[in-house]
């Protein structure tokens, strides 16, 4: 019986490549994850109690890339357990969904799901067979059995999968109770907040107002107009400081900026105050306030990520009965070099300034964000996100940016995940890519293996430290 | 003397991928061609007495491929005997027409075309040289020769091409004489038609008012305003099914969609009737009858396509003096997030459409097609199309597409062609493109052989099947 | 110790596409080079005391590949030496500035900056050392001591790098001194001039006044409207063809044509004179004068080339600090389907005329641009330019064009430098690549060993040639 993963997966198919790939992955495979950016719970580190629940609480439920297929397929999100907002009833036999999950595991193959998914059980759980209609139930138990003992503690997972530093991303009005629960259990683990005001930031977001009165309550700033908004934020940035946060994180349709004077921002706030404002008050708003908050991190030198070109939501159907984030949001075409130029012409010079690009539009790589990253000092380029983030979004991107802003005008790997046990399968993928890519320039003699080695580490550890100030 | 076709070609460069490749494409290779997407004349397997006529008429006067090529370098299309619609004379010596091809055909080199025809030459013909100047005139008479023989009619090479089924694209005022003379002949073969009404939908055709009259004719319904005009669809619909039709076909500029009121779509096609009705008019009309389409498909079953992204008639001078498809269609950007969503909204869930889509721009397979299919139960995508396809198109659609959508939210082969006698190899390209992607993903131990077996069938023959409900 | 350039850099990984495309580059690499449009100095050859200066002032300090990296890195302008507008002092000391660049030279590996440059240090300057900070003062001095020897002269530098033509880029009010002093010298090489009104044309160029009476002095013609505009842009152009030119140049932010009526262009011109045209006016008058440079070129002959797509002067920090052509253009999406109609339309089917387009935004490459030059006679595809001139941006335009388009609707290569001693470099990478990529369908069957010499001697060397008429 072979193995599920193969030593050399991924690599090649040249076989002088492969060799080289091996020794370059070798090097690198044990070196700490650093996870600037992501999307796991605190409380699991908070609480020396927490449990994952069942396989399909852990796997299954909180993970829109996997059910997002299963309903491409015609499968209810209602039979997959997915909860209904309205509380209707769903399905709550886990071994059944389970079952209807591995009887249709043949959706995922060759994608970055099945990908991930199949190092998890074979790595976390020891799970050596494929998943399918057959073997589901012994894999269910397997998991089931493993999810009852201690090494499968978040903390003793954190420690196991080698992670050095993990950044979580946090509501601007988070009391982060549970970055203080963990700083204050003695536990050594590195859990680190970012600091992401989306929802105070871009007035349409629903439910704004009741955000903007969080955010005067843990502040202890009447947000009564702009400037005392402006207030908040920063106070906001500094408490995220003082328990480590090293980064901001903003979510836009678009990356349009756009000045306002104090007058016209001032204006806009009032208007959204009284819940007046209108769409183009929002977009005006968001453009402007992205960048008052690269002038906020030239001051107090967070790094500032911005992700762009997802409309949310796109299914109405599915947002009305489960709400957000169930695999309906889809990327839109993007535009950077007229877009972000009034934010560059402010601090794109500022030496104080790390703002880290993502997009899913792929058509940017090369033609503006490689360029615009390749000239402007306060510019990063983060690595291929969401749909992208695969073996073959890897190859794009080391192919379409890598030869006009060069590799360290680029961050190394996010994994950007709330799937805390596949991290690590997430960061193998992209070592392996990373590996493979270097193999490939090192066979053509484009750069030699002393460079490669430096390369790789860059790759898989040092540019996500040094470009994340971690 | 080698044959011209390699046993092994396009597979590789990788020998261990190309052993792999081999394995898997032998496997299909001998599967019967389902083709439920073209643009062959029925009247071919209708008339017993159909003849290609001479080399020129079955190779090269209806193919836009190849005179495309040719204009572009320089040759005048009267010299190649397409007719000009003002009747003027162009060159009827089909041996000199052939001649000046012949002298040309290294312009195909590395194009799909020139793979296409060669195969055809060899596999249909029996040609065993290279076409150029010297060997023109031998070919030509080889091929003439073959076409005076009973296995060269239409019904003989439908059977020994192993072709399953053939959909046809008609319009929707056809009355379907020659499939219903085809049913009548007792010939075993499997041709069915495909209703497409862009003629009548589109308002902005060319004798659209015309058009109407036929519909009423074809009909027996007299569209005197908008109800009538559904009423009248639907009937065609249920006399193409009743001909054995599985899906319609629908062309628009753009993917744009967006319902009318009842009242609104009554107003723009009464003017319509008129002939008053503005450009304005004519786009929302079609964005209008996109949905209501698909409400007719939810209904009646029939699978939607839709091909968006061609700029019909790009050259003026051409047009006028050639008429429509003439290798002057030029593709446009095409943004489908925006455009389908009030489509969608109204029966992405629904479990009863199937909708495929086709596109030009092939920047929107990993940013917005491949995230809907891999949503929206209604959805599936097309292979690539037109310019898109050919053994790099292949590939792009394979990285780009698969690793978010999944094998299995795509439909497999669609040949779309005029050209009878190039299916079998046009369907080859697509099983030696896919036999190569999975060997890839094999040796790279992505899949294993086993799944690559099951994906190779399912690319090959079972996705187009299920798909078109065939 | 092994050399720094192998034999089969940048072939493969495929042992046997790497056995194929050394042979096939071996018969092509001693092909003299065809430069048909580059920005190199006119007066390098024109001036037989003509002096490249220290390696800096050769190697670095023109050249904004460079410094645009340096400066993403945080190294101020200022420190490499580049000149201030305002005359401010900048770092003069060239061992500290070599210093600085060598320090950083890593920034460069897997980019073609640093494959050009390493290239160009082991074959002019006879470097066999890795550039880096320990190296840089060995280096230093070895190139500074070759700059002192007389086969360091342009002119020797020329015949020895075996070029057969080089095109300069000129002004359309240039005098064309240099020009006129070469080629009353009696040397044999083969330098022309190249037409390019761009600042003339634009009417929104900054000094576009000034350069209006520049214009009329040279040609004599008083510029006091339109018809003398065009009068006196026919004369220039008749002068450049007297002294060797082969084609124009034509710089756009997008391709947008549109014809204007005489009475238009000319109370457009008119306002301009009188300083008051509007941005709208600038955007209009381009969009007509691209056809009525397209029609001059149908009457004398000259091959057109136009490049779209570059934001210029991204950065008005560095624009105001240091002008233009400092590493802060900017590539924009760009639409060439609707936006040429016009122009094809009055002469895309004019045997007369060759237009040559050349675009920043690959996503064109297989959407717009191929089937373009695969319809119109007179489009032909220029290679990939700027940041897409790289051994990948190579593989994209040979995957994305040629299946559509074919080689002969390409122009070979141009080098479109301004670092002289760059230019076999740049040159061997499209070399290399070409006999790479036909390697790749030999051994794939696509197409046969002769085929591929002859495709790789019109690469090389025949499709520079024809194209440009040289």
């Amino acid at each position: 019986m072979t193995p599920i993963l193969h030593d050399d997966r991924y690599f090649g198919p040249d076989v002088r490549q492969i060799e080289v790939a091996r020794e370059l992955y070798r090097a690198a495979k044990d070196l700490p994850l650093v996870c600037p950016h992501g999307h796991v719970d605190p409380r699991l580190f908070a609480d020396p109690d927490y449990s994952f629940g069942t396989p399909v609480d852990l796997l299954l439920i909180p993970d829109h890339y996997i059910f997002r297929m299963l309903y491409s397929q015609g499968v209810p999100l209602e039979d997959l357990g997915i909860p209904r907002a309205d509380g209707a009833p769903v399905e709550t036999d886990h071994r059944k969904i389970w079952q209807t999950f591995a009887e249709r595991f043949y959706l995922f193959r060759g994608t970055p799901t099945g990908m991930w998914l199949e190092q998890e059980l074979a790595e976390v759980f020891g799970v050596q067979q494929r998943l399918d209609g057959e073997s589901a139930q012994a894999i269910y138990d397997r998991i089931a059995a493993a999810l009852e003992t201690p090494q499968m503690h978040p903390r003793r997972l954190y420690e196991h999968f080698n992670i050095e530093v993990l950044c979580t991303t946090d509501a601007a009005t988070d009391t982060l109770a549970h970055h203080r629960a963990i700083r204050a259990s003695g536990w050594s683990g590195d859990i680190r907040p970012t600091f992401r005001p989306d929802a105070v930031v871009n007035l349409d977001t629903p439910g704004w107002r009741e955000e903007i009165d969080r955010l005067s309550e843990v502040s202890g700033i009447a947000i009564t107009g702009y400037p005392a908004f402006i207030d908040a934020l920063e106070q906001r940035r500094s408490f995220f400081k003082s328990l480590g946060a090293v980064a901001t994180d903003h979510a836009a349709l678009t990356p349009y900026t756009a000045p306002l004077s104090g007058r016209e921002a001032s204006a806009i706030f009032e208007r959204a105050l009284r819940g007046e404002a209108s769409p183009d008050d929002a977009r005006a708003f968001t453009g402007h306030m992205l960048i008052e908050l690269a002038r906020m991190s030239t001051e107090d030198g967070l790094v500032m990520q911005l992700h762009v070109g997802s409309w949310r939501n796109h299914n109405p159907l599915i947002y009305a009965r489960f709400g957000r984030d169930k695999g309906a949001d889809i990327p839109i075409a993007t535009e950077f070099t007229r877009n972000l130029r009034p934010l560059l012409d402010a601090y794109g010079n500022d030496p104080h300034l790390t703002l880290i690009l993502f997009t899913l539009d792929e058509t940017t790589y090369s033609r503006e964000l490689a360029p615009l990253a390749g000239h402007y000092p306060a510019l990063r380029l983060g690595p291929p996100w969401w749909f992208h983030d695969s073996w073959n979004g890897m190859q794009r991107f080391f192919d379409q940016v890598m030869e006009t802003a060069g590799i360290y005008n680029t961050v190394g790997f996010n994994d950007d995940t709330r799937a805390f046990p596949s991290i690590p399968a997430r960061h193998d993928v992209w070592r392996r890519a990373s590996a493979n890519w270097l193999a490939g320039l090192v066979v053509r003699h484009v750069i030699d293996l002393a460079d490669a080695h430096e390369m790789m580490g860059e790759l898989a550890y040092g540019l996500a430290k040094r470009s994340y100030r971690l």
